[in-house]
Parts: structure tokens; C-alpha cells; sequence
């Protein structure tokens, strides 16, 4: 389809106030990406210019979930008819097809916006492409009157309906595909004397079918239309979501132990014969290559995670991570931005952060890389074949040669070079019978001790050991 | 309602043998709350004097989750009648109202005890007022037989019902509340000649008719009246309580990622636009102020949390813990019995307990307040703006002052000054070569090692280090 | 029954295209089992001999989860018949009843296979006894024709059925007991001319009925006849089983605050009073004694826990973990191949491995027992009643005697005494003002810091601390 031709406008400006937010309601996320990225993402195959966003004052800042599209202020919130018009600037060049969607409708499908434009350029030329879809309740939904050779007669509000017309299944969802060049000029003579004072988008439809243009159907599920407004309807939307991506990742070949405890974000990838552990969180930014073994109670967000790597249980992997093959991550081990080359293991409670660690080294259980002294980060460089003691510190700046070993307890500040081995820790000294005077001594003051302030000391004063003097 | 009218006696002595516990069945707990809390919760607003707890002899400890109530023993299980016989010496003085709950329905609502204490004090005076529900499936449960007036004509055992009362919905939950005047003295008229030769609270609505006193319903809902006979029962109580919790922190304006993940305490509080990630457990008495996130995999019970704090993911936030205003709490990161001022932060595999840190201190993965010395607990104070280097240990009781900065891996046991900067740590020993040379030694000797015993060493021995020497 | 006169074929050779794996479809794990070890087990009870397990051609390590069992390769998949066929020089010395059944149907029931074998021999004597099952929806599955008396009169493929055969709800699960003798001779007469082209086993009912010879049905749920196909089919049957574990561990006395976050495994066993938090996994040979607490967000695997022990939340044992009882286990602790001693404590951010923890024991927080030197693992020997400071490494082979005291922050390399105080860290030093120095130097250059090359460093070069000189 001729990119020139379609538009596309979604709604935005609801203020969701049953959402009990300061934050828009379209900035809500669902598998970690604000409801409006959805819709921006369903729209943009159909490379649609302009997309202009309708907001209400103050929720400027959706642009940002939004980088393509042009904003329009809604000052007031005067109904659908209303929105549309307050974005007359941005559409002025507009003379194709006109999308109209919603900000609060994130599951709308690409596919189902393709139909629609589709059956906009049917051969009957539709003015209006109303998108219908058949709820378990119609209850308070404006129903879709077709005629008899199947075109949409019109929309009757249920308040008005007939009982035939409340007993019609097929509802308006409020998106449609318009012929701008010939509705856009009627949103003037929409009106506003209804109950509620507001413009209705929705009736275009008898402007159009007044004028004796027809108007079209096009249905989509009823998932497709999920509405959300309040955090209970976010938090079903986030589990259908959740249940699709579980089903998928399962279908392409992955095992979930537990797959209702597995949460993955809208951009995680996985290969083939992935295994997952019950209770893992993909945040954003996560692929995951083949038979990679992530155990249970992991937390990964924007971490690349090479083929047959074993993850956790336990394991933070924040952005930057960058996971070798076949390397080991253990319990209580954050990684962030950090590389760690073919076969290297940091198994038990280590902090990587802003480093560079060469294959088939090993990283003993409690080492720190110490990157931040209270105002700059630095960088960690570890050769291949190390082997860091447990319970290390590696004060950055620093770099440890290929092949080099650093002792257990070790505060390293400086350069080890390769095959080197490097020591930096205290002399032990046993007091024989010391700590049997000792609970001797404590036995008799098992009491709370408060720390006293401290005293202004003396520059460079040797501090004494409290014990071992 | 006046104070004075209204006694209440909870039948808590049920051995409740298909739970399979040591534990008193009404100890056993929901939203970590014994049953019995729930319904003395329940009581409470409706101030009734006495309230008499009926237990099991060696169940006296059960007064500890009920602390306003009496204890009576009830030395065999005969029957509700016999329990509230057993009550009798507590229940002398009682001339108004008694309510008659049990300790293992623990979702009465005080509305529906409300509902039936103005019930009983209708213009019709009923005698006794019988709590209906209405179950899926009636079965076993004794009919509740209405007269023409809308009143309780009789109750109807199961066993002893014609097929036309088989067919009632309306079901006797026990719960009531009589006319203590009236009805206590005819509790001695009860007889237990029947199959289980025990003595049945119900048959005094039998006896109130029989002296022609008019007897009434008051009907709660099924959920109200689940009743707790086993750990799946149990299980199944657990999951209503936290579904609602869900729905009520969601419809209060939190953000639930995975809702059935979150795992919610009788008394815990949440404020508005909090997000709470997958998998978070509260215990009991935390408090959450607005804006804050909680990131998956946290354990959190008897904090607060001040506005715009960061926890988690993999967070521990014990008793005691005051978390100030923007604080970030990381991953693998206890908190217990300590105050974080304004903006600090314990981002990585830390240990912070019985301390007090000032605002915009930063503390290095790895540090652990050494609070315990095998006797007592000593405190830690750190002033604001405090650096702590990583993989330090702060040997309480000790201060650091405003602004200074430690060293990372110090073991400081001696106070630091304000602006002062403390190193406590041994020097780097670079040993060119030497992890070549143990590298071929040890691919010699590649088998696991053997500890020898400590031989007795000499006092003070300064022992050699291993490597290094 | 007598030993010798029943046989087992177990059908695996199925490729599980579906399933999207390198591994064969019945390797894939149900409750940390893979499918075919549940087959093996229901059977094991039979004494089945032999059991002949048939595998397509590169599936010969099924033979590690089947041990008992010999192997049969079938070198093309053409059909049920055509791998019974298969595993003939196998079934050659059988006289006796034959069971068939297939590896990925793994909740098949030992009482099932029993009741199949009591029909088979009843006094009718059926050459064939045939598994059926009533599924929701029959659909495409054979249909199971039953004669006047109650026996087998045939099975009609769902494509050759006539209307009221279809609506025969009683369907073929393909398993069954044969009279060997009878009917592994009529193998040979199958035939291929079907649509696929293979040889079915199902056809050997016709076979027998040919001959007039009475063929029988036995019945079992849905459930245990549930079939792996997918991923998806894995996890459904996944859920089933845990479901199935956690009603057994509840009715047997274990609290499960939320059931269904709880991970069994095959092999788990839990005492009475044992309290597991939400979030909890249960790896392979674990066993649980009574009033043990299990806290959320545990990972736990071939660990005997003794009663009265507290683990978690947040703590990971890995096998060869013997938790005595009353010992407690904190928050972000690993425990491998280690024994505690009665009420020992390691209550925060601690590695345990290859060890042995004395009675009473306290481990500070940040404990790392140091036993793997890059080659060799070596044990750490702790006596009773020893107190380890807290971020102690304790580089083994080591041994710490009864009663003896490690200052926090120490390296310990050598042994030390009973009820000695052991020290091995570096002197406090305080620099008055230095922080203020430091941090007005770093405002300037507050930018990220690369690490420079290590250079060839001379020998034993004392390298200087970065501050503090």
C-alpha cells in the first residue's frame, strides 16, 4: 500500500482516573512497555505519516514512549469527536486514509489494522471502516447495524437500542478507518447535545450514511480489544500478554518449569532447547541463546547470554551483561555491564560490575569488583585463565594478567601481571585461650553497646585492634 | 449499640486432627495472622465484654493471639452446647446479647455480626438469631426452616429432612446470637441422645419455639463462612484472603505485575502509584509510602518504606527497618533493625543491621555491620555522606563520621572522623611467576585435601601465610 | 503374580518433532524425572522381565534413565507394530503376559498395569487386554467396540467409524496387557496398506478376534493417560503433577502458604508441621523432617533438613547439605556438601562448601569457606561452639578447634587451636581530612576511569596502596 496515503491518530488524552496514578494512564506498561508503545509498535508496519498522538495538557512527556509520532494538546476533554478536531493542525495535509485508534487499546493487531485499510479501499469505497468485535457482555457497547448486502447501517447507542438491536452481538470497539478527504471536513457538524456535552467520533457514521456513502465492518477478537482502565484491568491485560509469550516461547522450543512464574518482557528472545527454572524475571533487552540453562529465581534485564551458559538460581544480570558460552553464573552473582569470555564462572554472591574477564577464568565466591569510589566508575580488566581468591576486592582502575592467581581475602589496588600471583591481606596471629577470656569477659556484659560519636582523632593515628593487642 | 449489652463466646477447642499439627488448629495462620486474630479482629469494633474463648485443655496459649479475651477450658469435646456450657462461670454475668462465633471461620465480617445484633434486637424480639449461608452444595448441612412471617421455624438435620427441606438452599452456619437472658438458662435443658451422644448449640432453637418465642435468620455469603478443616482448606482460605488484598491494593492505585505472585500480611499498607514486581512477599507490619518500587524476589516484613525508595530485586527488609525517602536498597542486600536517611544507598551483597546511616551515604557491595560478637549486639553509626569501600566490615560499636570515606575491604573497629578517610587492610604482595610455578605443583597433586586438626600451636604464634612467604 | 511370566515393552522411539529439541522427546523432565523414569518406576513394582525399551537409532543414552532396562533400536519409525517387531530378539524367550506402553505417557499407574494383568488372566482368558480411557473429546482417537457380554468386539479407527460408533465415548490409549504366547506370532500378519503406511499394534485386536479368541478392556482416568507431545503438553503435564504433590504434602500435614508456587520434585519427602513460604523449589533428593520452616524463595536439592531447622528466605542448599536440627540458615546462603551441628547458625551472605560446622556455631555474615583453589577442592573443619567474625575467609584445608574465636575480616590460612582468638587483617589507619582532599580531587574528574595494561612487574614488587601512603 502507497505509504503516502494513510495517517493515523490515537487517542490519548484519558486521564484514567480510576487508575489512581500520576502518571498517564497510556504510560502504564504491559511486559514492560508503556500501553502506548504497543499501539506505536502495531502501527508501524504500516509506515503511517503523519501519526499524530492527541494528549491532554501536562502529558507531554508521552512523546517519549512515542518518538515518531506528532503530539496534539487536547485542552479539554469534550469526547472522541472532540480529540480528533483538537489534531486538525497535524492532519491538515492529510487527503488518504485516516487510522483511528487508542491509547488505552494495546493489543490491537497489525494484521487487523491491514484489514481495515483493505476493506477502505474496497471496491464499494467506504467512507467509515468501523472495527466490530463481539464481547461476552455487550451490555452498555453502541451495537453495529448492518444492512442487508452486509455494510454498516448504523451505530445505535445501547441506551437507545430496540430490543432487536440490544440482542445484536456485534459491537462498535470505536476504532475505525475513515476516508479522510471526505469525513474529515464533516467532523464540524459533529454535535454535543447528549447526555454528556461530548463530540462522538462515532457519529461520523450517520453523517456519512446521511450523504449516501456507505460505511464497512471489519471484526476482530475479542482480546485484540482489551480496554484498560483501571490497574485490575492492567494487571489482566499483563497475564494475557504473559500467557501468549509463554505459549510461544514454548512452541519455539523452550522448557518453563513453572510457566506461570516466568514473567518475559515485549522484546525477550530465547533459542532452542532454553530451560527455565520456575520464577524467573526477563526485564527488557534479553536474548537468550540455545541451551542456555537459566535456573529458578533469576532476574535478567538487558543481558545477552551466550549458547550453553548456566544462569542462577539467584542471579542478577542487569544491562550490559554480556554472557559468554558456556559461562557460569552462580547464586547471589550480579553482573552488569560486564563481559565474561567462553567458559569464565563467578558462582557465589560476587558483584561484576564494569568489567572485562577474560575465558576460562574463575572469580572466587565473595569477590567484588570495587568500580565506584563515590564519584567515578572504572573499569576491571582480568586476562584469561585467572583465578581470583574468594572474598577478593579489585579496586578499579585495575588489570590482572592472563594465568595470574590472587589470593583469597586480597584488596587488590594495583596491576597483577600475568602468571603473577598477588597477596594483600593481613598476617594471621592465634592468642591461644584468648576466647575463652573472652567469653568469660562478655558473659558477665551481654548487654546492647551503643556506639559513642566519634572522637576528633589525631591525623594518621594508628588505630589499636580491639582484640590481639 | 450500648457496650454493655453484647458478650461473645468463640468455640475454639476443636482438635482439628486432619490438619496433622502439634499446632492448635486456630493457630494456624492467614495473611500470616492466626484464624483466631481474624475473628478476634472481627469482634473488636463491636466492643463486646466479655469475650470468652472456649479451648481444648493444653491450648491455653491460644490467649496469646486472642489478648482481650477469657480463657475457658473445655475438658472434653461434647458438642458446641457443651462448649458454651463450659463457658458458663465466664458467661455468669452476661444479661444482653450473646454472640456465638468459632475460632475457625475466620471471615466473619463485623457487618454481618452487626447485622445480626440489630436483627436480634428487632420489634419482634427474637430469641435467638441463626447466621444463614447458602452453599454450592447443601449436603450435610442442617436446613434452615422459614415460617410464613419470614422467622425461623426450626433448624433440620440433614439426616432427618424430608426431600422438600433436602431441597432448601438456606444452610445453618452455628453462628448466632441469642437473647442471653432467655436462652442461657435452657442451655442445661440441651441433651445429647443422639449418634454422636453430643451436645448441640442448635437444638436451643428448638426450645426457643418450643416456649414460643420467635427465633430469625440473618444470611452472609459463603465466602464469610469457610470454614478451616485441613491444610487445604487452610490453603484455600489463604488464597481468598490474598486475592482480595490484590484487588484492594490495585483498586487503591498500586501496580502488581504478576498479582498472584504478591504474597500480602493482614496489616499491610500501601500508598499510591507503588509498583511491586513479581514474586514479593510481605510479612507482617510494613508500611509503604507512595512512588515507591518494589522490584521482584523481595522479602519485606516489619519496615516502612518512605516515599520514592528503590528495593530490589532480591532484598531482605527485616524489623525494624526504616528505609528514608529516594533510599536504594539492591540486590542480596538484608536490612534488620536500622535507619537509612534520605538518599542512601546499599545497592550489592550487603549486611546492614542494628546502624543508623545518614542521608546521601553510599555503602559498597560486600559491607557488613559487624553487629554480633558471638554475645552481644553493638550498634553502628555512620554520618551522611559517608563512603563505605566495598567489602568492608564496620566492627560495632563504632561511629564514622559525616562525610568520610572508608577504603574498600577495612575491617574498621576504631571510630572515624568526620572528612577523615580510614584504611584497614594489608599491602599487595606481587609474586612475579609464582601462579606458574602452582599451577604445575597443583596439577600434580589434583585430589581433594583433607583438614588436619588444629595441633595445639604456641601462644601468639604468628602463623606463616601460606603463599607469599 | 509369578515373576517370570510377565514382560514389559516400552515404546520411545518417537522423534517429538514438536518439541523443537536436541534431546529425545522421553528425556524431557516432569517433577525433575524425565518422562521415561516415571514409566520405569510405575512399572518397577511388576517385577517385569525383561523390560525392552525401543529407541530410534542415536537415542541409546535413554538407556542412563531406563537402567534396568535393554535397549531395542528401531531404525525407522513405522508404526506401534513395527516397533514391538523391533524388540523381537528381546521378546524371544517371553511366554508369559507382555505389557505395552509408551514413554511419553508417564503418568501411567502401577495399580493400572496391575488391574491389566488380573483381566488378562481372568478366566475368559482375552489374548488381548486393551487400556481404555474417556476423553472430553474423542475426536480423532479409536473407538473401543464393546460385544454383549462386556469384552472387546473392536477397535475402529475414528476415521472408519459410523456415526453411532463415534459416539462411543470409551477410546484406545494404545496400552496393553498381550498373551505373548497367542500373540507375538501374529506380528508378522500386520499390515501397512493404511494411509501412512506402518504397521499398527492395535490391528493385532482384529487379529485375534479372527481366530475367535475373547479380547477385554480395563479403564483409567484421563489423567494418567495424558500424552507428551509439545512443550506445552509438558508443562500441562508438569502442573499436574505438582498440583497432585502439593494436595499430598497438605493432607499429610505441611503448610504451604502458596501452594502454588511450590516446585516438587519426584522424590521430595517433608515431615509433619512443616511450614514451606511462597516461592520455594524442591531439586532432586531432598527430604524435610518435621517443624522444619522453609521460607520463600529457596533452592533446595539433595539436602536432608532435621527438625526444627529455620531456612531462608533467600538461602540455596545443594547436595550433600546435612542441615542439623535447630540449625538456622539465612538470607543469600549457599550450603554445599557441608554438615551442621545441632543449632549451628549462618545467618547471612555465606558460602559454605566441602565443610563441617560444629554444634552451636556461629558463621558471621559474609563468611566464605575458601575450598577450591583453582585446582583442588579441600575441606574446612569447624568445631563446636566457635564464633567465625563476619567477611572471614577461611582458606582450606583448615581446622578451626572447639570454642575458638576469628576476628571479623580475617584470612585464615593456618589452623586454629581450640578457644583460641585467631586475627589475620590489616591495622586501621585514620587520615584526618583526607576525605575532603579526595573528594574535592575527584569533583574535578568526575569522568570514567579506564584500566591500564598490567605491566611486567619485578619480582615481589611491594605495590604501593592507592591511598593511605
Amino acid at each position: 500500500m502507497p505509504k503516502s496515503r494513510t495517517a493515523a491518530i490515537v487517542l490519548a488524552a484519558g486521564k484514567g482516573t480510576r487508575m489512581k496514578s500520576r502518571k498517564p494512564k497510556v504510560m502504564h506498561e504491559i511486559a514492560n512497555r508503556p500501553m502506548i508503545g504497543h499501539v506505536m509498535a502495531a502501527l508501524k508496519p504500516l509506515h503511517c505519516d503523519p501519526v499524530v498522538l492527541v494528549v491532554a495538557p501536562g502529558m507531554e512527556d508521552v512523546a517519549e514512549a512515542a518518538v515518531s509520532a506528532q503530539i496534539a494538546v487536547q485542552r479539554e476533554q469534550l469526547g472522541t469527536g472532540h480529540a480528533v478536531m483538537a489534531a486538525r493542525a497535524a492532519l491538515k495535509s492529510v487527503s488518504g486514509d485516516l487510522l483511528v485508534l487508542y491509547g488505552d487499546t494495546p493489543f490491537i493487531a497489525t494484521a487487523t489494522l491491514e484489514a481495515m485499510l483493505k476493506r477502505r479501499r474496497g471496491t464499494d469505497d467506504p467512507a467509515v471502516v468501523v472495527l466490530g468485535f463481539r464481547p461476552d457482555e455487550p451490555g452498555g457497547y453502541g451495537r453495529l447495524v448492518l444492512g442487508a448486502s452486509g455494510g454498516l447501517d448504523a451505530i445505535v447507542e445501547a441506551r437507545d437500542a430496540t430490543p432487536e438491536q440490544r440482542a445484536i452481538g456485534l459491537c462498535n470497539s470505536g476504532v475505525m478507518a475513515l476516508d479522510a478527504e471526505r469525513m474529515l471536513p464533516l467532523l464540524k457538524e459533529l454535535r454535543n447535545d447528549n447526555a454528556k456535552g461530548e463530540y462522538y467520533l462515532t457519529d461520523l457514521v450517520a453523517l456519512a450514511r446521511g450523504r449516501g456513502w456507505d460505511c464497512a465492518v471489519v471484526e476482530a477478537s475479542v482480546a485484540e480489544l482489551m480496554g484498560i482502565n483501571s490497574r485490575a484491568d492492567l494487571a489482566a491485560a499483563e497475564q494475557v500478554y504473559q500467557d501468549r509469550a509463554r505459549a510461544a516461547a514454548m512452541e519455539g522450543g523452550v522448557t518453563l518449569l513453572e510457566p506461570g512464574s516466568v514473567f518475559f518482557s515485549h522484546d525477550t528472545r530465547l533459542g532452542q532447547d532454553v530451560v527455565i527454572g520456575p520464577h524467573v524475571y526477563f526485564g527488557p533487552g534479553v536474548t537468550v541463546e540455545n541451551e542456555v540453562e537459566i535456573k529458578g529465581f533469576c532476574h535478567i534485564e538487558g543481558a545477552r547470554i551466550s549458547a550453553g551458559a548456566r544462569i542462577g538460581p539467584f542471579a542478577r544480570l542487569r544491562p550490559g551483561a554480556a554472557i559468554g558460552p558456556d559461562v557460569h553464573i552462580g547464586n547471589f552473582v550480579e553482573v552488569k555491564n560486564a563481559r565474561l569470555g567462553p567458559g569464565a564462572k563467578a558462582n557465589h554472591l560476587t558483584y561484576i560490575g564494569d568489567a572485562e574477564i577474560g575465558g576460562g577464568t574463575n572469580i572466587g565466591a565473595g569477590t567484588i569488583t570495587v568500580n565506584y569510589d563515590g564519584f567515578c566508575k572504572s573499569r576491571t580488566v582480568i586476562g584469561p585463565n585467572v583465578s581470583i581468591g574468594s572474598n577478593s576486592s579489585l579496586v578499579a582502575p585495575v588489570t590482572i594478567g592472563a594465568g595470574a592467581i590472587v589470593g583469597a581475602g586480597s584488596v587488590i589496588t594495583e596491576n597483577v601481571p600475568a602468571d603473577a600471583m598477588a597477596i594483600a591481606r593481613g598476617r594471621q596471629v592465634n592468642m591461644t585461650g584468648r576466647a575463652q577470656t573472652f567469653r568469660a569477659k562478655r558473659k558477665k556484659t551481654k548487654t546492647t553497646t551503643k556506639a559513642k560519636p566519634a572522637k576528633k582523632a589525631g591525623a594518621r593515628s594508628g588505630a589499636k585492634r580491639k582484640s590481639g593487642k
